[in-house]
């Protein structure tokens, strides 16, 4: 017997305004899609959509810039009230470059602009868009709601599309989850003929963020959403923020 | 209407001898697991199994390893007949430290040990596993032996599991691949309002490879083959090296 699982792409979001409740979306959007919420469905959603619900979005017209931003907007050739946003979001400049700012954003992970993003907000080029301020906190909010509506124990993972040093091309990464651990972890054990596993712990959140890009992926916000139903998966206490290397362990800097 | 994909893992693979023909074996146990081969299927398969098939496998007994190897195995505390077996493998010696050598391997790409693998090899220690010679080819071979057996168009993803540089955990990647191209291409275009794109380049080859561990994860051979179906992909040509950043793109060095 083959082992099945079904990644499900929700159609028919509407574009999302501050107050708007995800959870309850989903559910409603999963009705009409014909595919209902069931219990162990892992739910994988843009952080965009969560983002705007929670209303983390920026008027660069009311924002000025400190000389920190001003110093690497120099640096970078970005706009200086687009680095003070990023600054906002940022514990950590890493690396700041003709083209890129790479720094450590709140939530403790490496990545350009701190996930801080201009494209694709309500047709206008001064606003820009913000992470979710506590994901891991905006995925259990979604947990619960759908937990409240439909009696089903779902798991949430919230992710962002992100670009990777020495791999070309982006992919989707977690960056919030709730109620499935962020990591299958194999540490300890021994294969079928006694051996250590080579592979020690993976980076299941990070799969699965992958994984709801085969019908996400768009870059637009067609389809927010994706069902994962039919695995067999970890549930747990977890934060996304384990996934990220602690700057002791980074072999590049 | 939702958007749907399946992820099929097959089980009942056997143990892989040098000569297998793993196209061969695709065929006739996605056969035996009652779900066949389709237009269309995306083939994810573990660089294990296909490596084995090439017999590219080595009894680290009958190596000598060189002055270079020695060294090398002194400042990371490795085996040298590992390291010599690495060597073989490698363009360049990227990083070596305490407990991790980082090369560039044949295929151009950036990883620890070259891929060399010593666990999981017939119950034997001194056995290792090197990555298949030539992973596109490798690909083209297995789809070309499921046409001849079936009539069916279909495209595969050779894979390999790998840690990432800032982010704790192990995903699978893609070093080999047939039929399918290794990215999806937004670069020039324009969202609905006319905004362009944040998302550049998808990396959908490795967005698979991490799709196919939701069925493969278990570092055994238990399930080395996932089907993914129902994804509307681009054909065309492609190599996986292309994943491969340059290294005058690195950031972090």
């Amino acid at each position: 017997m083959p082992v099945k699982v079904e990644i499900i792409g929700l159609e028919g979001f509407p574009e999302i305004k501050k107050g708007d409740d995800i959870g309850d979306l989903i559910v409603s959007i999963a009705e009409k899609n014909g595919v209902g919420i069931e219990d162990g469905d892992i739910i994988v959603v843009k952080s965009k959509i969560v983002s705007k619900a929670e209303g983390r979005i920026v008027n660069l017209n009311k924002v000025n810039p400190s000389p920190d931003a001003m110093r690497l907007a120099e640096i970078t050739g970005k706009d200086p009230r687009l680095v003070e946003v990023i600054l906002w979001e940022t514990i950590e400049v890493v690396k700041a470059t003709r083209r890129h700012l790479i720094v450590k954003n709140k939530q403790g992970m490496v990545c350009a602009n701190a996930g801080v993003d201009r494209s694709n907000v309500a047709g206008r080029s001064d606003i820009v868009i913000l992470l979710p301020e506590d994901p891991d906190e905006s995925a259990r909010k979604i947990v619960e709601k759908i937990r409240e509506l439909t009696g089903k124990k779902v798991a949430v993972i919230i992710t962002d599309t992100y670009g990777r040093p020495l791999r070309n091309g982006q992919v989707d990464m977690a960056i919030g989850l709730y109620g499935i651990k962020p990591f299958k972890d194999y540490r300890g054990k021994l294969d079928l003929k006694g051996y250590r596993l080579r592979v020690k712990r993976i980076a299941m959140a990070d799969a699965l963020a992958a994984t709801s890009e085969l019908v996400t992926v768009n870059g637009s916000e067609g389809i927010p959403v994706a069902i994962i139903r039919g695995l067999n998966y970890e549930e747990g206490e977890g934060k996304a923020s384990e996934l990220n290397m602690p700057e002791d362990r980074w072999l590049f800097k």
